[in-house]
């Protein structure tokens, strides 16, 4: 590994991708097991979502959206664009589940969905290889399988956002300091 | 537990500050432990911390800010003011660590803070009970306690974000669709 002057930024790196995916079930469970029932509920106003709602959401991702999406690039390329990902399938789909039973779910298919991965031995070139998105347009693989780890991890942030703004008045004077509460940029 | 209509707010409750902290060290380690180095020494630029910096900072808030803190309170009460808290301290306690190193120690203090939490048997009267703080004047245990634990979850979320960002280029146009590398408010 190379000494890198810019720390802010890293080039894809399939190894580093499967590292981080492969992570997120567990961190996920850790947040969020056994947390009473009214923090799973617990969202930011308006229509914003809940964690058990990201956990629904992160479920029809790997049903619809990741791998699947791989997979059209690779056997289809560009002539065929994806099929628009549906942000709210969530509130059926979960609707009448319990949080354990999604995160059991979450894991399960995470799982799955790197075996898959691993079977295709992606080359550098299989990585430029290109797919149309429904409202991009033509985006590569590499492109795809990046935003999938920063789209685990923007939910994580989402998470741990809801969570401590339940506290956002309960921590006083103090909330000045807290980043996650002031909404003050990072 | 009552149904509540407000869903982006809680009171403060022992039990769940209890529960929400003991998960810290696991979720820190799901998310880091074993990650190749350049992503622990990763940041967001200029003088941002890396998760390397932030879990030497956790350690530091266990030794020397929330536990004590609390103690001051208990013990001492508002007329006694707490010490200032050292934001850089890492930066030296840290050099030469590595990151297992500091995640093992962070469980394990976190472990015993939450030991000596107990030990205290607090009741509603004593969430009350006030301290100074350097900057804000007149503080409660309750206000500190809440504190503590949006304060892991602000961490949580800042290295769910400096991971993220290192593939803020290699998402491509998906970046719009990131609210964690477009910065956009949720």
């Amino acid at each position: 590994m190379t000494t890198r002057a810019d720390r802010t930024r890293r080039p894809f790196a399939l190894a580093d991708a499967v590292s981080l995916l492969t992570r997120t079930p567990a961190t996920l469970d850790s947040m969020l097991r056994g947390l009473p029932d009214d923090w799973i509920a617990a969202h930011e106003g308006g229509d914003s979502w809940s964690p058990f709602d990201i956990i629904g959401h992160l479920i029809h991702g790997e049903q619809t959206d990741w791998m699947p999406r791989a997979r059209i690039i690779l056997e289809q390329g560009e002539g065929r664009t994806f099929e628009v990902f549906n942000r709210a399938a969530q509130f059926e789909e979960s609707d009448g589940r319990t949080l354990p039973s999604l995160l059991n779910e979450f894991a399960i298919l995470r799982r799955q969905s790197l075996r898959e991965l691993e079977m295709l031995h992606l080359t550098a070139t299989d990585l430029d290889r290109r797919g149309r998105h429904p409202a991009f347009g033509v985006v590569t693989l590499r492109q795809l399988l990046a935003t999938w780890v920063a789209h685990d991890l923007d939910h994580v942030m989402q998470i741990a956002r809801v969570l401590a703004r339940q506290y956002s008045d309960e921590v006083g004077p103090w909330r000045a300091y807290l980043r996650v509460i002031s909404g003050a940029q990072g």
